[in-house]
């Protein structure tokens, strides 16, 4: 329903569809159920109080976030369960920090280095309510993480340094393509890794408790096993890059920026008022364009600059009209999120209300 | 001398060097002065009032900006003198917006279009002081403007709605790329569109007073003739496109995230913390990687997630110790700058100063 767009907006804006939103919210909490998993949604999707509001009220056990300040920000909203899914450097001010943070909530963090396991043990040390730690492990996306085999090393380190280690966490990245099969092996990849994770871990007598995977492109590829916990994010709104992989339908699309035909230079080609500094500049080789356009679903986003989308039509489909309001789904939703101070929430066109975009440029 | 950052910086910032900042803008200025050229920069790179202050001082004529929020917060700051170079697209509420700040600004606005032109002359009728308006045209970057041959057409439309039309203004964003070659031709078609416009204009009885082009990549390729005011944005800071292209030194690169390696997953491969969120995620073809590090320029960014920049460094390299703050200077630097809520001016590794981007996600 994103081409119902509500009237008199000043564009570039971000519009989420309230309804479909909430399908989306509620569709993967009963996936999650249905398959017997924690969910525990990535909230740097959304940065948003009132949607993180309502992931709990679905039966999400907390939230996940990349950042210290991220974590700061939600607790600061009153969500009292957050999971700091990322290899924090625990330096002297965010050794404070997390400190502050582990006396109002329960705080899970990730490690993925003997070194830093030590100094998040000396960080919290004394704090009111343990800090949790869980593993990272590698499972392909050669990114942060240890191999699975050296999960014990970081484990006893953690555990040396005064730290509860709760179990494992991994991210499929690399299920991130066209190719379903890629999504379907980054999954069994994923459950691999935390069942060696899980081993290394008993083998030094720690039961893992929280195995910890998921993003949104594996949804729906989850067998029951060692994965119990689920961390998908971009599901709440999907976006033009879920749609090309097939994760989601035209209609599980809930947020897009509304944006004003600003120029038809040609009979095939016209600009739009949102770009990359609305949009994000994120684009994979397998998305055709800069993103989606739900009322021009033939057309391509050419080409993106700061604030000029061209796009081009294919022939015999006439140009809207210059001052057109039309829905642009953005390739990544993260990025034009984290853009954007406030999201329209929309109903069929009417606008019902604007939230903030709380944690907005949280990046410390 | 990005490589000496400032002690206990909570990661990632922006940090600038003072002294490349000031020589970057004091060159600049020397150029066009030497040149004939006046100066109007485009503050969509900096979003600063404390640069468009410099700027300003240095001797350029006022500033250009791309959208009407931009104007507006530099209005907000004082500067007096603002070009929105873009073809805005006058809707009721631009309108109104338009019409307060045309009472307290000189104010120059682009059109590329007959409607457009129309509404404008409706939007700005009965203001204290004139609006003038450029018209735009397309001297190869395919984006917005009309062909040179058809200024006349918007001009006299502009004029006929009661506008003082001014002259003309281009883009040639087709210089950038790594080919100097191409950066050449983009000059001289630069000049060929706005000769042509001009030609447009006095057909009409309209003499044009100003002709404006010009950006960073084609710094130095401006000949004496139609062009007599330039625009270019990046070269205060200055960025990895830019070193790719060859159009600014290493000691020219005023700007860069200070990150912390957060995990050292492999010899060859560790991970900082400024990803897509800090650095932006804009990369041409023609660019190695998504960033450029001054300590380690064998290094590549090989992926850039939202919080991750994934380095890899060359055989024998030994990799920096978990905890160190690099500097990681962005391919574009104007990105980066509209993810931040501030800038930490430097000189020589002392924090002199916090500046605030004033005009961070001004995008209507």
């Amino acid at each position: 329903m994103l081409e119902q767009l509500p009237e008199g907006l000043v564009t570039p804006a971000l519009v989420v569809d309230a309804d479909v939103l909430d399908r989306n919210i509620a569709r993967m909490a009963e996936a999650a159920r249905a398959g017997g998993f924690a969910l525990r949604p990535h909230a740097k999707s959304h940065k948003c109080a009132e949607i993180a509001g309502r992931q709990l009220r679905a039966g999400a056990r907390g939230l996940s976030v990349a950042t210290l300040s991220e974590a700061e920000a939600f607790a600061a909203t009153g969500v009292d369960d957050l999971f700091i899914a990322y290899p924090l450097w625990p330096d002297e001010s965010r050794a404070r920090r997390l400190r502050r943070l582990a006396d109002v909530v329960a705080l899970r963090v990730g490690v993925d280095s003997v070194e830093a396991a030590r100094r998040l043990g000396d960080a919290v040390r004394g704090s009111d309510r343990a800090v949790e730690v869980l593993v990272e492990v590698d499972c392909g996306t050669a990114r942060t993480g240890v191999p699975a085999a050296d999960a014990g090393r970081v484990a006893r380190a953690a555990s040396d340094a005064g730290l509860s280690v709760l179990g494992a966490f991994t991210f499929p990245g690399h299920g991130y393509g066209h190719d379903p099969e890629a999504r379907e092996r980054a999954a069994r990849d994923e459950e691999r890794a935390l069942f060696e994770a899980a081993e290394a871990l008993r083998e030094l007598g720690l039961e893992p408790r929280v195995l910890s995977g998921g993003s949104t492109p594996t949804t729906g590829r989850w067998r029951p096993g060692p994965v119990d916990e689920l961390r998908p994010g971009v599901y709440v709104f999907n976006d033009a890059q879920q749609l090309a992989m097939g994760c989601c339908g035209v209609d599980d699309l809930a947020l897009a920026a509304a944006s004003t035909v600003i120029s038809v230079p040609a009979p095939d080609r016209f600009v739009l008022d949102a770009g990359s500094k609305v949009l994000g500049a994120d684009r994979s080789a397998w998305v055709t364009g800069h993103g989606y356009l739900p009322q021009y679903p033939e057309a391509t986003i050419t080409a993106l600059w700061e604030h000029h989308a061209v796009v081009h039509l294919p022939e015999g489909v006439p140009a809207p009209r210059l001052g057109s309001v039309l829905a642009v789904v953005p390739n990544h939703v993260c990025q034009p999120v984290n853009l954007a101070d406030e999201l329209v929430i929309a109903r069929q066109g009417v606008e019902l209300d604007r939230w903030r975009v709380a944690a907005r440029g949280a990046n410390t």
